[in-house]
């Protein structure tokens, strides 16, 4: 189950990235769960990852690689997080990256792991020693539809983008893939997220732009609240289209290629949002009229948290008094209720403090027909604005939640 | 369904208070949705609100009348909560305050009104004006039974209590009655509470003593972390026992009556998250061993409203995978995840950033199995502790959250 429609047409390959995919039978047999991903030498590598502080051995091992080398590789496993697995844990992430160096005859250390799946666990080494040397025999530029297969867990759909720009006449390609539909709540991170691009850039320059892209795309998205252990989200730059060097984040082509990264990001965000565990209504939370984007955030990461207006929106129910009451809670100082504005799809619901004028339970009901639903909220207290986006909360959220490892 | 038992019994009489309740038939015919407490003159009346900003009008209207007079009547009814209405709101509270003034012949500023129910819809005053007169016609002494039951909306159970003490002698009651089980995460108040005793107590130390109840019971409970527009607690002392007037709340007789009140509302407290909508499980999560209470309850808290945590404890699953991942995202700074230490009713799960050496999943799934758990999370930082009580996030929760209101 989809809230709405999630497109999806095969990432176009970038060139300087080859992919390889296996089924090392993680949690079970009968899928692709293992995906290396191989980058040409000379490659910016940038990253973000959770900050959840029982972040797994992969995310701290990564993170540590990453500060020290260049990375060759990515070594991706969906079924175990290798998360809550103690000295045990890096010891294995650790082993992983050896093992894969080995057969490719480069630094452990220039390997960056990634694991997603059931917390608690201890990965199964043996399944790695089998699987890893079956991506490598079948690595191509064209398996990125196979790796966006391969990283999800309880995700229906793949979720995939390319876009491509022209840089001073040379063509350009972004391609993305992400994972995720619950302990979805990124915190400078996503879920699992792979994004490339043969554009020239530098790891700076790389850094500040998937930082930039991230924080209007995965960083406005929750499902359930719930920030994942395993949440990275990493962004490659091969230099192989030929295009001039980035060096600076200002200047137009700058700008071009952060315009593309940014709608990458933002429809892969998006796709996580929808393919939400139980997902049936995609809801856009626009706050505006505050004193500052922090307090327009909270009031909206309140009502998108609020399981009374995810309920409520499951049932298609236009419950205002529960978005009321979540604005209510947010912790903002001195707000004045007379003052606040709340609008379903365009239709003013709530002003002075009550029912809008004018506003009928039947023009409430046909603005929540919709699968897509945009709930405005007006402050009027300042100029601030920010964004978020959530789904509801199903009978399916509770039954996918209540039967996940079992 | 109840998540265990929650035990009735006739709460006694408090001397110095009478009740009479009626059917106003404010949501539907069939039941009694209105309540009048007559309070004896002399009596003190101290009360603790919710910090909802979008808060009710009969809160905003209770809150200005105990300020400036000594209450002489409580109005309460169910079905509508008078939330969300804007001016109406205030014009309609005031009105039945009026309404009940004049056939008292007091003050409409000596009686505090209270609703609860439905958000948004304006109050039927043409039923208040029928009802009123009833319930007043039916006044006793021994009607807390049918006040806890008047007061319900989605509870499926009543609530109440008694507990006596003796105070230099004299035998001094305190009865209470509670109603709640959706949008409860009180703030510095609850639900509906009406708490009386007929002890002599001074209003600032009344005041004191409900402040010090509250922060140990309703302030330490959520079913869905939704604070509620119209959260009020009250606890009137008629006097009317005889025993000597309690005018500070140090000495061997406050400390009996505190101890006897904190019972009284912990009792309360405990029936509400165990009657949390659709609630199957009752969930204790004590937090030790923390550098401040402060940081040990938004531990406690933010496994509390984890909706993975939950619904895997509706599934009766010992997914401590999840719990990890709430503490580890609850915002404490410089958290050594291997020091920190959980454990299931008893059994140890979690130690040095991983599973418990010994543990089982058998072990787990025998601890889950009981109706009532705590979960014993360790910080192993500092001596600070707090404690949170909390439902699980069942498949009735949705439906009757999705369904409420239709």
């Amino acid at each position: 189950m989809v809230a709405g429609v999630i497109p999806f047409s095969t990432p176009e390959a970038v060139r300087g990235i080859r992919i390889g995919t296996a089924e090392a039978a993680i949690k079970r047999p009968g899928r692709q769960d293992l995906v290396v991903f191989e980058i040409a030498p000379g490659s910016s590598c940038a990253a973000v990852f959770t900050k959840n502080a029982f972040c797994a051995a992969p995310v701290v091992l990564a993170r540590s690689h990453l500060q020290n080398s260049a990375p060759r590789y990515l070594l991706i496993n969906s079924g175990n997080a290798n998360a809550g697995t103690g000295a045990q844990g890096m010891h294995d992430a650790v082993r992983t990256c050896e093992i894969l160096a080995q057969h490719v005859n480069c630094k452990a250390e220039e390997i960056l792991p990634f694991s997603t799946g059931v917390i608690g666990l201890p990965l199964p080494m043996d399944k790695f020693e089998i699987a890893i040397p079956k991506a490598l025999a079948v690595l191509r530029e064209d398996a990125w539809e196979s790796a966006a297969r391969a990283i999800m867990t309880t995700d229906t759909v793949p979720k995939a983008i390319s876009r491509s720009v022209t840089l001073r006449g040379t063509k350009v390609t972004i391609s993305g893939i992400a994972k995720g539909a619950g302990m979805i709540r990124p915190d400078m991170a996503t879920m699992l997220s792979y994004i490339a691009t043969d554009a020239a850039v530098s790891a700076p320059v790389l850094q500040s732009m998937l930082e930039s892209a991230v924080e209007r795309s995965f960083n406005r998205i929750t499902v359930d609240g719930d920030t994942s252990t395993n949440d990275a989200c990493v962004l490659i730059a091969t230099g192989k289209s030929g295009a001039p060097p980035l060096d600076s984040d200002t200047g137009a082509d700058a700008a071009r290629l952060q315009a593309a990264l940014n709608e990458v990001s933002e429809f892969l965000a998006e796709a996580i949002v929808r393919d939400g565990e139980g997902a049936t209504k995609f809801i856009r939370i626009d706050v505006n009229g505050g004193k500052s984007t922090a307090e327009c955030r909270a009031v909206a990461y309140t009502i998108a948290h609020s399981p009374l207006v995810k309920t409520a929106f499951f049932a298609s129910d236009a419950n205002w008094g529960r978005i009321l009451a979540a604005i209510g809670r947010a912790g903002l100082s001195n707000l004045n209720i007379d003052a606040v504005r709340v609008a379903l799809n365009g239709v003013p619901i709530v002003e002075t403090g009550g029912r809008a004028a004018g506003y009928t339970e039947e023009a409430g009901t046909k603005a929540m027909q919709p699968t897509d639903i945009t709930i405005s909220v007006d402050l009027g207290r300042g100029s601030a604005r920010d964004m978020v986006m959530t789904c509801d909360f199903s009978l399916d959220y509770v039954r996918i939640n209540a039967e996940y490892r079992t």
